[in-house]
């Protein structure tokens, strides 16, 4: 696959954490959704819930995470991609390393929380990142939700 | 209270915990263990159940926080205080951090996997943290298990 194939199927694969994002935004979740690839196969996908959950430990990958374990019977996911719309939190990447995810791609950046200025080391040293895929529409979503919550 | 009493409390409820870390030693798990008080009253305990549950998010603290929050029916913890036997991952720490516990009391130090190098501003910036508090019991229960696995 070309740098182009890839990108393209990134991007389609993060339209579909956005519809995600979308579903929590609608439930008057903070507006980040996941979804977990493995080899070409979409085995989860969740959006936040720590407002409906009442559970500060129900973000999007969290709960991503756990589907995407129980579907695939372990713990582990080295083979798969993660995509969600806002970079992990410490909390998050935490996880990410723990199941060894092998790929993470992210939408926009996350200054304040997010884990590449916090916890830098926290993936699995052979996990590759992306970030900056469909960039605008996933802080944009965000940007909506915290300007109609002022 | 004067520091003798505190730390004659810190004690009593991180035998708590470690009664919680043989639970987890008796099911094969990791033996961590983890309870959380609110004002002198004891809201969740819980212990490590990743294996059970096939789930790398289901450490100790992760359970004790979301128990912590259905039972007192609200997202943060400002007023409680985390006993755990084996000193937070970064995960961990982020969850602890977003739940604002107010403090935090450990038995043992992680030197491989803990937040306090690998994330040392997980936490709020309010909590109070306190280390080695039946450090000895709360070393020796995963060396005995980790013998055995070897």
């Amino acid at each position: 696959m070309n740098i182009e194939q890839l990108k393209s199927k990134d991007e389609y694969y993060m339209r579909l954490a956005l519809l995600e994002a979308e579903t929590a935004y609608t439930e008057g979740e903070i507006p980040v959704g996941a979804v977990i690839v493995c080899r070409d196969r979409i085995i989860a996908r969740a959006h936040n819930l720590t407002e409906t959950l009442h559970d500060v430990t129900a973000h999007a990958e969290m709960q991503v995470i756990t589907m995407a374990a129980n579907e695939i019977g372990g713990k582990y996911l080295q083979d798969c991609t993660l995509y969600v719309t806002l970079e992990p939190c410490i909390m998050c990447a935490g996880a990410i390393g723990w199941a060894q995810l092998g790929r993470v791609v992210y939408g926009c950046a996350d200054e304040r929380r997010g884990f590449s200025v916090h916890a830098p080391q926290a993936l699995h040293p052979k996990a590759s990142v992306v970030s900056g895929i469909l960039e605008n529409e996933c802080r944009n979503i965000m940007l909506r939700f915290f300007r109609e919550k002022r």
